[in-house]
C-alpha cells in the first residue's frame, strides 16, 4: 500500500469545507438503520411504468435530438409544460421567464455566481436549507440570519437587517427545510413589500409547494409580487426569483429543476449556465416532458400527497406516543420534514450518537445554521417521506430511547 | 405588448459576457443551412438500440436507485468501467481517482472554482477551446496565451510564461479544438517536465482522444507524468488533472464526463460539485453503464472512427478541389475539427457574412483566443462530424465562393 501523496499543487487549490451530513449519510446506508436523516423521496413514488413508456417513445421518435447537445435554457415543450403547471398555483410565467436547471441546487449555484462577490451578505432564515449555504459559501457569501417561528420567517425582525444591504434574501415559504414550517399569508405580503421598499430581491425556493397535505394553498411570494406590480408594469415578475424542481414530484435522479425570473435575469443566468455545464441533460428533459404531459403530473402529485400524508401522520402519532413531554415538534402542513425541539441544554449531536447505536438516524439542527450556537444544537430534523409507516413507528420508538436517556443524563 | 422591464435589482447582478457563438448557432439551425459551425457528434453515431435496452433494464431492475438521489462522485460501476477503459490508453486510475461530471464543461467549471481567484492567470494555448475560456472567465481568470503550430503547443516558448506563475496550464493535446492539431510526443515530455520544474499543474482536456483516424496513439500527459513519478512515489498521478467525456463516444445529451486526479484533488472537487448540483443524473449514469459495458464502448468507438474518418477525408478532398491556393488548412489525425488559415489581411468574420448568404456556416477564429488580434481573425474552424459526405462536399463548394469573393475584394 502506498501512502497518500499530496500533489505539490494542492496548496494552489482554495480551501473547501467538509460536510458532516455527507459523512452521516454514508453511515445511514448501513443495513438495519432506519434513517430519518436524508431528504429522499420514496421510491414508491417513482412512476416507473410512465418512465418506461417515455424512454421508449423518446428513443423511438426523437433520439437524434434527445441525445444531442441542446439549448442551455432547455427543451421548449418542457418549459411550456412547467409554465402551464405553475399557473395552477397562481404563477403566470411565459416561456422567456423559465429556464431548466440541473436540480434546484444548480439554481442556487447560478444565483450565487450571478449575485455574490466575496464578502457580500445574504439574508437567510435561521434555520435554513443546508445546500443553499453550501452553494453560496462557494462564492464567499456572509450571512444575516433572521429567525423563524411557527408562522415562518419573523418579518417583524426584517427592517434592520434589510437596511444593512444584503445582496438578496433566501426564503423557503412552504413546508420549510429543515423546520417544516409555512410562512403565513400576512407575512408573505409584508415580506414582498419590504423587498420592494429596500430594493432587495427575494430568492423563493419552493421544492415542496405542490406537496400540501392539509390547509389551503397560500399564494407564493412571486404571485404576490406580481399582483403588486400589475397595476403599473403590465406583465412582469418583479423582485422575486422563484425556484422549483421535479425532484419531489417525478424523481430526483433526473436532476431537473427550474427558475422563474424576469427575462433580463434569465438571460444572464443562461449565459452563466452555459459556462457551467452547457446545458442539463437533453435526454432527461425529453423524458420528463413525456412523463409529465397530458395531466399526468397533477394526477401523480395527488398520489404522492396521499402517500406522504400518511407517513407524516404516523410520525406525528409516534412522537406523541413515545417522546417525553419536555420535547416538542412542528406540525408540517406538507413537504418532507419535521423539526424537533429539545429542552434547553440538550445537544442533539449527543443524541445522534446514542441514536446510531439504536440504528436510527437524523440530522442534528446545527447543520442548518450559518452560525450555529447552543440553541441551534437543540433541534433535530426528521424526514418522513422515505420510510414505511412501520419503519417510522419503530424508528421513532428507537429514537425516543436515545432522547430519553439523554434527557436523564442532562438532568443528572 | 409590454416593454421589457428591467428589475430594480438587475444592477446587483455581476456583468456576464454575451456569446457570439450562441447567436451564430441559432442562425445555423435554419433549414437549408449546411453547418460546419457546431461541435456536434453525428446522430448516426448514437447507439439507439443499446440505449433502448439499457433504459429498459435500468428501469426494470434498478429503478429505486437509478431515479433516486445518488453520490456526488458517481455510480461506482461506471467509474470502474471508465478506469478499465482508460487503461487501454495507458491511463492507470483507481476508483478514488475518478469522479463523474456533467460533461467536461462542468469539469472545467469545477477546476475554475477550485483554483481561480479573480485576477489569477491561466496559461492557455492560442487558439484554445472557447468553453474553457467561458468557464474560467466566470471566476475572473486572466490569461497567458502561448501559440501552437502544426505540432501543438510550442513548448520552447513556455519557460518565461511559467516563471510568471500561472495557476495552471490548460492544454488539449489530441486533435485540438479548434485547430485539429496534435501535440507531438517529444513536446509532451518537455511539457510534463516543465510542469514539474515550475510546480504548475496541467489540466489535460481529452474529449477526442479515442477518435484517432490515422497514426499511432501518443501517451497522454497524465501517463508521462505518472511514469516520471513512478520511481519514487508508488501509485500516484502527479501534476496532471485529466478530463474526458462520453459526449463524443456515446451521446452528448447524457451530459456525462469525468475527471482523473489525485484523491486529494478529487475530494475537493467532489465537495465543490455537491454544492453546485448535488450530483450528475443518477439515471444517466446507470444507463451509460449499461450501454458501455461488456466491451460495447470499444466496439462502438471503432464504428465512430470509421464514420468520421470518411467525413474528414471528404472535407480534406473538397478543400483541395475548391479552395484557392493561397488558403491552407490543418490535417487532423482525429477529432471533429480542422482549421483553415486565410491569407494575411483577410477577416474570417467578413467571410462568415458571405458564407451565411450561401447557406453555409463556420466559426470565425477570433472566438478561440483570449485576446483576439488580426492574426486570430484570419482563421476558420470547420467541423466535419455532423454533416453527411454529400453535405460536406456541397458546403465546402459554397464556402469556397464566400472565400474566393473575399480574397478578390481584399486584393482590390
Amino acid at each position: 500500500m502506498s501512502t497518500a501523496w499530496i500533489p505539490r499543487y494542492a496548496h494552489r487549490a482554495k480551501g473547501v469545507g467538509s460536510s458532516a451530513i455527507r459523512e452521516l449519510l454514508k453511515v445511514t446506508s448501513k443495513p438495519g438503520v432506519i434513517s430519518f436523516a436524508g431528504g429522499l423521496p420514496s421510491p414508491d413514488a417513482f412512476p416507473l411504468q410512465r418512465f418506461e413508456e417515455a424512454c421508449h417513445k423518446v428513443l423511438a421518435e426523437q433520439a437524434a435530438r434527445a441525445l444531442q447537445y441542446g439549448t442551455t435554457e432547455g427543451h421548449e415543450p418542457l418549459r411550456e409544460l412547467i409554465a402551464r403547471n405553475m399557473a395552477r398555483y397562481g404563477i403566470t410565467a411565459k416561456l422567456e421567464n423559465v429556464m431548466i436547471t440541473s436540480g434546484s441546487q444548480q439554481a442556487l449555484d447560478l444565483i450565487g455566481k450571478l449575485f455574490i462577490n466575496r464578502g457580500d451578505r445574504v439574508l437567510i432564515e435561521a434555520p435554513t436549507y443546508l445546500g443553499a449555504l453550501q452553494a453560496f459559501n462557494a462564492y464567499g457569501a456572509e450571512y444575516i440570519s433572521v429567525p423563524i417561528d411557527g408562522d415562518g420567517l419573523i418579518t417583524e425582525m426584517l427592517e434592520k437587517p434589510l437596511r444593512s444591504g444584503p445582496k438578496f434574501m433566501y426564503v423557503l415559504p412552504n413546508f420549510q427545510n429543515p423546520a417544516g414550517t409555512t410562512l403565513i399569508e400576512g407575512r408573505r405580503h409584508e415580506l414582498v413589500l419590504l423587498a420592494d421598499k429596500y430594493g432587495i430581491p427575494i430568492v423563493e425556493d419552493d421544492p415542496y409547494g405542490q406537496l400540501r397535505y392539509e390547509g389551503e394553498h397560500i399564494p407564493p411570494l412571486v404571485v404576490i409580487d406580481r399582483e403588486n406590480l400589475r397595476r403599473d408594469n403590465g406583465y412582469s415578475i418583479g423582485n422575486v426569483i422563484y425556484l422549483s424542481t421535479f425532484s419531489k414530484t417525478l424523481a430526483p435522479g433526473l436532476r431537473l429543476g427550474w427558475i422563474v425570473a424576469p427575462p433580463e435575469i434569465i438571460t444572464k443566468l443562461v449565459q452563466l449556465k452555459q459556462a457551467t455545464d452547457l446545458h442539463t441533460s437533453t435526454f432527461n428533459k425529453y423524458v420528463a416532458y413525456e412523463v409529465a404531459r397530458d395531466g399526468f403530473l397533477d394526477q401523480h402529485v395527488k398520489l404522492i400527497r396521499g402517500l406522504y400524508r400518511e407517513r407524516r401522520d404516523v410520525m406525528l402519532e409516534a412522537l406523541k406516543e413515545f417522546f417525553p413531554p419536555e420535547v416538542t415538534w412542528t406540525h408540517p402542513q406538507g413537504g418532507l420534514f419535521l423539526w424537533v425541539n429539545l429542552p434547553e441544554g440538550v445537544d442533539s449531536r449527543t443524541i445522534l450518537e446514542a441514536a446510531l447505536r439504536e440504528n436510527v438516524a437524523f440530522v442534528p439542527g446545527n447543520s442548518f445554521y450559518a452560525n450555529a450556537d447552543d440553541e441551534a444544537c437543540r433541534h433535530m430534523r426528521l424526514n418522513f417521506s422515505n420510510a414505511t409507516p412501520e419503519q417510522i413507528r419503530e424508528g421513532i420508538r428507537r429514537l425516543s430511547l436515545a432522547v430519553g436517556s439523554n434527557l436523564l443524563s442532562s438532568c443528572a
